[in-house]
């Protein structure tokens, strides 16, 4: 028996998340190699080798199926870290975010939608937001430890740490280092300190 | 007389200021519609209506062409502030740049560069290092002033004020009103603030 047949058998809904995996996977393929405005759920389809149908009644409509497979490969490429420091968090989650925009995958993805022009773009807006809910967690057990002032604004902080990982990638390509990573990390918990708002 | 004749007639070297006019913005245009890869001194020539040897001559090749084409189009349409504080000057500074990034050309240009995989590209490298070198004024009197720490890398700073500006723009493409601005460059302030990192 196949380590896949086998992965089948064992767990009930099996075959259901490799469906789902295949599709997912084609949909970032294709938004990497085309960008967003030319996937189409057709084109996810022959890609996965899975009826179109069968993507359309899944994920109803194109849009969803896009912002799902952005969400889930984010969720699954950079979990937000948890190390006992806001310090600490900052640091692994960009040394995570560096990692994940290094790879080809990423890499595309990032540059194809900064390239895309789709105002408005809800799936943007709800990629973006769903995003930040899950990374503010950071922010939240900083204030709660006190290390960060109560009131920081989790988005602006964490604007401020992502935001030049991002803008170096794509604009100025400079290289990011370690130490500009905890450069970086300590200019957002200087800027939000909890003495520094005081 | 047409008020260019008149141009030409006042200055010497209006005729050539002229021609090195129109060759820059051919070099944008085109840099906006086909991205930098696809930018020919041959395509520039034709778009200006100047003959390709002239380009040639004067600028020597095509990336000194792309570099010149947006280093003067920074220069000109972001002047570096010089408001009296540090504060003012970030302020000043990311709005120009907003404005700057909200033209349809200024924003074709980021998106395109962007999207673009001309890594390693000397151009792009001394088009930031010249431009973090007129805008390290802003840090350098900052310092001097006493409102910004001794020792700044106004890299580092202005890194953390232009950043976020791009990747809302490319990215996460949420409006920037001037309670954001304010808030951003108030972040850099009290990071990089004297007593901040004494």
């Amino acid at each position: 028996m196949s380590p896949a047949q086998d992965e089948v058998r064992r767990r009930p809904g099996g075959r259901s998340a490799k469906v789902r995996a295949a599709v997912l996977r084609a949909t970032l393929d294709a938004l990497a190699e085309l960008g967003p405005d030319a996937v189409s759920i057709s084109e996810v389809a022959r890609r996965a080798d899975v009826h179109a149908t069968s993507i359309q009644r899944r994920w109803g409509s194109r849009d969803k199926l896009v912002l799902d497979a952005m969400l889930t490969h984010s969720q699954e490429q950079l979990p937000i870290p948890d190390t006992g420091t806001a310090r600490g968090d900052l640091i692994a989650f960009a040394r995570l975010i560096r990692s994940y925009l290094a790879t080809p995958l990423g890499g595309a993805l990032a540059r194809v939608m900064a390239a895309t022009e789709d105002d408005p773009a809800p799936g943007r807006a709800e990629f973006w937001r769903s995003r930040y809910d899950s990374a503010s967690a950071i922010v939240d057990r900083g204030v709660a430890r006190g290390e960060l002032a109560a009131g920081t604004d989790p988005r602006q902080a964490l604007e401020l740490l992502i935001a030049p990982l991002h803008f170096r990638l794509l604009l100025t390509r400079q290289p990011l280092g370690d130490d500009d990573l905890e450069r970086l990390a300590d200019a957002v918990v200087r800027s939000f300190a909890a003495q520094g708002l005081s």
